[in-house]
């Protein structure tokens, strides 16, 4: 299954040339591995990080920026997980406007205790959302 | 008549406190009015920043921060125009969650053309629009 | 006695007009916040917040925008403490650029206990170099 | 030739984790690459997009993200081109602190005319003095 979610292309978005500065996406990437944890697997952020003492920092990015993106577009964000790991989610992320592909991600994100600041396996709860998340995913 | 939206407080807006780091209130507010330009006024930013070659920069800002916000909140903004001038329009915006105050900010913008970077009346159908919400606004 | 320091007007602050987009001289005021701590009241923000456990809020602001800063002016950033309080500080900021005006800032900051978020005397070593510094402000 | 820049670690770029959020290390990779335009190619920003028409976008990153940054560190930077085609640069960028790796990037950029909003050859001087680089580097 493939977590879907949009980001309005804003004018604190956008540089000098009209369109997005890049920085600027891996925000609206953030946002939408936030919504799809709250809204797919069960915890959001607040709880995760601030009750739970979880974490889960990005290790591992690489993107392709196919064409720019310019205010006022909706971007559609597409993120499907493809490999968890005991304590790591790989993931591909797509972002697409007016039918046309804009960058496509390839993320790994891992289970941090902010306590110790060390990787730790994936709660059993969120573990079990992101597999089923997995298995369903053609 | 009052302009509403909302902003989710996003894990790219808290600092090390864990509350939102005020300079991105600044851009909700920017995201708020662009809505109400767009969803109240009439006319996007994209054609009004790109096709019109009309800006609206602030000039002046007052903010009160209340109580601080924290991630997982999402916050209302209520944004009311209260004097238009020639080519400025001075708004209060209120945030609020869980029924408290957050911030609350008076501001003025004024339209400016982007080719000479000056000062210039409102274009009449913009003006139209938002004396039309400034007289129904109690 | 005033505290300067610089900040460069980068690509990352430009909006579309290529102006400085105003959030991003907030991030630059917290920035001169943050130096004049560090290096005039001899308390750097990772001791103070994470070590400490006190934070510096800003409760209000007034800004006034005069003029626009585009890319590439490195622009010069006079602070000056005006006023101590029990718990708060409040201080003018003013940012030149060739030798005009682009903005001014009056604050104030609140010293605050990251543990009970609640607004608490200044430590004697800050406030004593506080003291010091608007004494010695004409 | 390898570039070296400093980014310090703000308050503005850390997240409830007291870490750096990672698309704050994008702000500065640009802020690095910007450095090098001005600094070893001979043309900053503000000439080369305003002046020249030429913007640089970036088109591919991979990005290995080694060990956190805390508040307060200031971040190395050292940034090495290591192919020129014929409208593209491919670098590698090392953020080191505390003589440890904090992410390694490969990235590639590409000359864009801002008008067609298409790839063109880089312009003679910037070319021959990224060859320089690149010819001197090991």
């Amino acid at each position: 299954m493939v977590f879907e979610t949009t980001a309005p292309v804003r004018f604190a978005h956008i540089d000098a040339a009209g369109i997005v500065f890049y920085p600027r996406y891996f925000e609206m990437l953030n946002a939408a591995v936030e919504d799809w944890f709250a809204q797919d697997l069960g915890v959001d952020f607040r709880t995760m990080h601030l009750e739970r003492g979880v974490g889960v920092p990005t290790v591992q990015l690489s993107v392709d920026f196919g064409a720019p993106s310019v205010l006022g577009e909706t971007l559609i964000v597409r993120l499907t997980p493809n490999r968890i790991g005991r304590t790591s989610c790989t993931y591909e992320a797509l972002f697409t406007a007016s039918g046309r592909d804009r960058l496509r991600v390839s993320g790994t994100l891992v289970c941090m205790d902010l306590k110790t600041q060390k990787a730790e396996p994936w709660p059993a709860d969120i573990r079990a959302r992101m597999e089923r998340t997995v298995l369903t995913t053609p």
